[in-house]
């Protein structure tokens, strides 16, 4: 891998790079990255950027603007690396479980600050059972389900304001927000849909801390999230605190379907090579397999796993570990169009599930490699 | 993660390990390879285990009895990592590409025996393009399709037969094997039908081998391989130089249902934690998503993503990226018996898979953990 690397950096980009190869267009992560920090910057709210589709410092960075502070995270492995790597204010937004108390707390007791999730009474007395040094306090969000169906209390289930009001009054823990993942944006075609999602979010999350200033719980504040609804805001989104989106830095073949973006604001590609001609069973062979792209997706499609750059009537139609079959969608291929040797390129249907392969990205601006990255892994 | 390690291995394996965790029951495996070295013992066979399921040295060296020789893996990534372990006569049974000879002739001149896979002519051009040193050859395979339908020159093809001159005739490089991987097993249910696939290609290569006899070409080796194929294998098999089956050693859901192993032979699991109580939808939601399971088998078991151990009433129906849904496949879930905090226990339908969305593995034997190993990865 590290030769690999080696050679992708000291020579042309589409020719020797070692494939398969995790590319990103650096030109448009910056792009992408800038549209949704000018988006909040016009609306008033924070962009707190999440770090779960690529987990790298450099990228991390660049979503930051230098500030290298109010990130999210989903495991605890990349609330350290961020940490180590003198990142400050991080969310982890994941339910956090006994065996990751210990960790939060050191967390929270070495970052200026630390934040954690919680939809339920254990967690809380987990928290309480291990008070924080240094005279600080644990940093809680509360998780509401806002019709999205993952983690979270149902929004206008009683059983939440309830929640709220146990960690408010707990001693040595601070209700600091309302959390809420509008992940059913996920099932939307389009701009309208996306945006009535994101506006029956939006007001289940404000009518909430609305709920809680009734019962004299002030100074909450509230944040929801999801590329879809952060690529296409609604008005009222300017009353939020924050907003946690995170794949589109990348974006993908998913968020162009959902409407969430254009096939030019995708920056990443797996470069693959055609390594095997098979005439006689219509198909070429790529060196890309699940191994390197993934199996989300299923497949689905109209060019199976993947959309190939440039080549609309091709599919890739199956993969195992290292191989990847693709053929036409109809008739014959001209195989003497597709040299042995020769690079596809194909653009994720799913970007985090792509880059969580690859334990090195290949860093590309106008045609030249210009670095690489290297995430972290693990919980 | 280094500290979720270090958690595992100082505490009780089941209570405070840090989920999700990919555990590996050193004593199945143990018993999984010494059944496959002792199966081609007894053939006279040499048994060339492949490395791809887990990637580590340590479990090279229960899959080679300490000998650290004659292995094949699917990377460079790969081959580099074993020769700079110690690890010698390594089958590099990938098509050979341009961008990765320079790599190949490196670890055939650093190695006493290092093998590559070829099957068309331009990958021939590229090795004779660049002459080994030190008066060394190339060792190459040829890759025959034998019914399988993704890497190899079809076996009955006269192309096949002129490639293998092509390569023995060539100057700096030998034909060392034939080599067919009987991929087609996995559509298999059972052992007749995994005996009678076994049988197609054994024969296909044998005559194969004849047919090079016949136009002088002596003292080739034959190797075929899959875990299905090698766990029952023919008795014509005994006639091979070699087989390379490498999922075995952890064997999978996929496994057992092909006919592979029993139940009780699948060696790893990935285990997971109830973060989640949401009765209004009949569910428990756990630590689990894709990036710790992969998508692979598409949910298609009737208890969807994976079998939950001692659980056959329960189904992973659905994941996203750090969560798992689970529900019973029929009726009513009782919250009492899955406590927020406990522990599922997952057997991945493809251990290959799962085995490479993790930076580490949990070692345990008779109920403790015993030691981790991590794998490498890339390409």
């Amino acid at each position: 891998m590290k030769d690999c690397v080696k050679m992708a950096s000291s020579t042309q980009f589409t020719k020797d790079l070692c494939t398969p190869a995790f590319t990103v267009d650096l030109d448009t992560v910056r792009r992408n990255s800038d549209a949704m920090l000018d988006r909040f910057l016009r609306l008033g709210v924070q962009l707190r950027p999440h770090m779960k589709t690529h987990k790298t410092i450099e990228c991390a960075d660049i979503m930051t603007r230098g500030s290298r502070r109010c990130i999210v995270v989903s495991t605890l492995a990349e609330a350290s690396f961020y940490a180590d790597g003198g990142y400050d204010d991080i969310l982890y937004a994941y339910p956090v479980t006994s065996d990751k108390v210990q960790r939060c707390a050191e967390l929270s007791e070495k970052l200026s600050l630390f934040h954690v999730l919680v939809d339920n009474s254990l967690a809380l007395q987990e928290l309480k059972a291990r008070p924080l040094k240094q005279g600080k306090v644990w940093n809680v969000w509360l998780k509401l389900d806002c019709d999205n169906g993952r983690v979270g209390i149902p929004h206008s289930d009683p059983a939440a304001l309830q929640l709220a009001k146990e960690i408010s009054e707990a001693e040595g823990v601070e209700l600091t927000g309302i959390y809420a993942h509008c992940g059913n944006t996920y099932g939307c075609k389009g701009e309208e849909q996306i945006k009535a999602i994101a506006q029956e979010t939006t007001s289940s999350v404000l009518q909430f801390v609305e709920k809680l200033k009734a019962v004299g719980i002030q100074d909450v504040k509230s944040s929801i999230g999801s590329t879809p609804s952060c690529s296409h805001p609604v008005l009222d989104m300017a009353m939020l605190s924050e907003v946690h989106p995170g794949n589109y830095v990348f974006y993908d073949v998913q968020q162009m379907l959902i409407g969430s973006c254009r096939l030019e604001d995708i920056a990443v590609r797996v470069l693959t090579r055609i390594i095997g001609h098979y005439p006689h069973r219509n198909q070429l062979l790529v060196d890309c397999g699940w191994a390197a792209l993934s199996h989300d997706g299923g497949g689905r499609l109209p060019t199976g796993y993947a959309i190939i750059d440039g080549h609309p009537d091709l599919k890739l139609v199956s993969m195992t570990q290292e191989h990847g079959r693709v053929e036409p969608i109809s008739g014959k291929l001209d195989f003497s169009q597709f040299p042995l040797g020769s690079m596809l390129s194909l653009l994720p249907y799913h970007a985090c599930a792509t880059a969580m392969m690859h334990p090195v990205y290949i860093v590309h601006s106008k045609g030249k490699v210009v670095g690489t990255w290297k995430p972290t892994r693990g919980w």
